[in-house]
């Protein structure tokens, strides 16, 4: 067993997961910002330089799993790891945000396709040489592509 | 406090971090497995339509962290939280694999850049449309570009 705490808050416009966009893809003008506990803020030294930050968060409002899914974005069930639904054996969330100012322990942010008040665990610079590799495949999701705009969240993973 | 208990283990070559490659980019040819739990087996329906996935995992043998780091491809003290070191206030690691091939419980990968024997706490289908924004800046990290092939890691980070 690891325990991990948080090392600061996601605040954004969202209270319940119903209507929220899906993956920051969803949500691309919808801002928000990261609060940094104070103890931290040094570790967000160079970090404006950065278009894009990695957050990992703890999915706080879910319980429980099931092992087949049927995601927002399709109406067939997959397997869990192959999906993004929260409802996880260890519910850690990532998300690819837009860092559009860094004020001390604060970072105003863009595609926010979180829960107000998420505990965050981490934050990662994002670079494109880590983290997309070229030509990925996508299984399921290929036909489900350039729909997660029109999709919302609802309750089915509370 | 948020625990989470590990959902399979991450095999490679490396049993110390001296010489390890830098992310996945440095490691392209680097073979690998993840053992998931027998027990998660149905998770993994589906996956094998996506030739890239999401590792997260703990880094099992670092211990505290520094808030002003100088990572393996720069010579410059940096924030923490914009650089990838291991050592964090919640040592979770993040991999972009390729997965070439599902038996069973097993994923065998490609990419390999974790040590052997780290604790799996997730897996996420990989897909460019959610974790790959558009001309990303990167900071710091624009001069190393491309280096990170040239370097290994090495023991500062224990």
């Amino acid at each position: 067993m690891f325990s991990y705490e948080p090392i600061g808050i996601i605040h954004s416009p969202f209270n319940t997961p119903e209507g929220m966009p899906i993956q920051p893809a969803g949500a691309k003008d919808i801002r928000g910002s990261v609060e940094v506990d104070d103890k931290y803020e040094d570790g967000l030294g160079d970090i404006e330089g950065f278009s894009h930050i990695i957050l990992v968060y703890h999915f706080h409002l879910v319980t429980g799993f099931d092992l087949k899914v049927t995601p927002f974005i399709d109406d067939q069930p997959h397997g869990l790891f192959s999906t993004r639904a929260p409802r996880r054996p260890n519910p850690i969330g990532l998300s690819v945000v837009r860092l559009v100012l860094r004020e001390g322990n604060t970072l105003q942010i863009e595609g926010v396709d979180v829960l107000d008040g998420t505990p965050l665990l981490d934050i990662k610079p994002f670079s494109p040489e880590f983290d997309c590799p070229e030509s990925a495949r996508t299984g399921w999701m290929e036909k489900a592509k350039g729909k997660v705009q029109e999709k919302k969240a609802d309750d089915r993973f509370k």
